[in-house]
């Protein structure tokens, strides 16, 4: 069990103005954790965005019970709804924080960094889940160019382009004191799932409109990004995840079309990205990996 | 010069019901069309969206003076304020039909469709022109991660991809029904202007993040209804194009860092498009093409 250090305290203080890339920050930074914690490197700060279900609560469960990986911030739209969370809340009291965060409401996307920068200073991984492919009544998988409705289309845009890449840069700050450092990475990570269906190189199948090309349009944004953190030398790789076809509440409306060795359990997939993100490389940067770690063309 | 036809309302009356691809009313547009034109082929039906200036409205220009390319359609958001095309209007008066359509008002589109289906008919070539890039105090090409506005990145998806595909939407009965009839193609052609920022393998530079994001993803939803055209074997070919560079208001405010040699005339960047669109196969179906033929990566 890992317990909150004083040191976020002595840190935030510290960094009261915006934190920045500068190496006086940094290593401001690093001297406030070393001085008031009892290891010599702070524990690493990892934020799971999306994660009250499915595959984000399954990232928070692995991240937790993997000790080394320090602390976990969940964020969900209701985090008093999230039996699972809660249920994890129970067991990690001191390790895990529940914050409130919609992704399409900007301000709470604010009020969650302000929360981290208080409480911790710095990020060392943000994982981006949030994602929605078919809401009853709201956004349905299009089968035709005929079912094409502007509402959908904005929608999922909103929540799968829009809404991660804001989360990206409102953490941006933080993530640039933490950097690798807590972590056996030299970098910290931004990891944003994306979708196989997002590749237009693969896209042999066609229909679901709505969905696709808000995903692809995350890839660009993810893409665009990691080109500004390289020409800033930030410690910041970012890339994308494709989790797989993962036994979840997004595919039951088509998992019967799914071969069953093809579905996999989220505790696997998860499993599969963590060993991606923990061994991920500065020439990674920007690139666009399936769980089982081959690269996906655009 | 090139005079309305009669066979359009002939035609009208036998399609009263939405258009489709079947056989029976393909043979039946045809039949209208040679019992009551003077030639044994109708004439060919282009409809430039986007067309008040620039690109748009040299395409109409072009395919205008090309006297065997038949009507034009020009669809602007305020008919009465492009100069340009008044002044194409008292050259080519029979041939040239103005019509008002904003892509961000669905009904607009419906409506110019309805329009085209009671007096042409069918549609053989649709050019989709409209982009938004940069509107000062709107929107403006983000050179860093911190400018990235919400309110940007909807608006540039609304325009630069919602709004061309459901122009794409609401014209496939027109197109289905025209294929390449009245053209030496064997298919109607959709083309939809992007640019080479749109690719995410070609992104070396970043930034512009709003125009970038919004190009990918209408490069993905013509990629994915091409796929259903050939799948329901529709005479519709969809392909996107990249203008180059071109000495428009659009590229007025960075021609400063554009090389003289790069910026192409929009009359020398048309004349190569529409060599490509004049020319394209069933294989190029659902590519993406530079002005000089040359296929860009996804």
């Amino acid at each position: 069990m890992i317990h909150y250090c004083c040191y976020c305290h002595h840190n935030n203080t510290s960094m009261a103005s915006p934190p920045s890339r500068s190496p006086r920050l940094l290593s401001l930074a690093r001297r406030a954790f070393s001085s008031s914690s009892s290891s010599t490197q702070p524990n690493a700060v990892s934020l799971v965005q999306g994660a009250s279900r499915g595959i984000g609560l399954e990232f928070v469960k692995q991240l937790l019970e993997n000790n080394d990986k320090g602390h976990v911030i969940a964020t969900c739209r209701n985090p008093n709804t999230s039996t699972g969370l809660l249920h994890l809340k129970d067991r990690f009291d001191d390790c895990l924080q529940i914050l409130p965060l919609d992704l399409t409401i900007e301000s709470s996307i604010e009020e969650s960094a302000l929360s981290i920068k208080e409480t911790y200073g710095h990020l060392n991984l943000l994982i981006n889940v949030s994602g929605i492919f078919s809401i009853p009544g709201v956004l349905q998988p299009e089968t035709t160019l005929n079912k094409l409705e502007k509402s959908s289309l904005m929608l999922a845009y909103e929540v799968n382009a829009v809404g991660p890449i804001l989360v990206i840069k409102h953490m941006w700050p933080l993530l640039k004191v933490g950097g690798g450092i807590g972590t056996e990475r030299s970098s910290a990570v931004v990891a944003s799932l994306s979708s196989r269906v997002a590749s237009i190189g693969n896209n042999r199948l066609g229909d679901w409109h709505s969905y696709r090309s808000s995903k692809t349009a995350l890839n660009q944004l993810s893409k665009t990004i990691s080109l500004e953190f390289a020409r800033k030398k930030d410690p910041i790789i970012s890339i994308l995840l494709h989790p797989g076809t993962v036994d979840t509440d997004l595919t039951k409306p088509f998992q019967k079309n799914i071969p069953k060795e093809k579905l996999l359990t989220k505790e696997y997939s998860v499993q599969k990205l963590l060993h991606i993100i923990n061994n991920v490389k500065s020439q990674d940067n920007g690139k666009f990996f399936a769980w089982d770690g081959q690269e996906i063309p655009w």
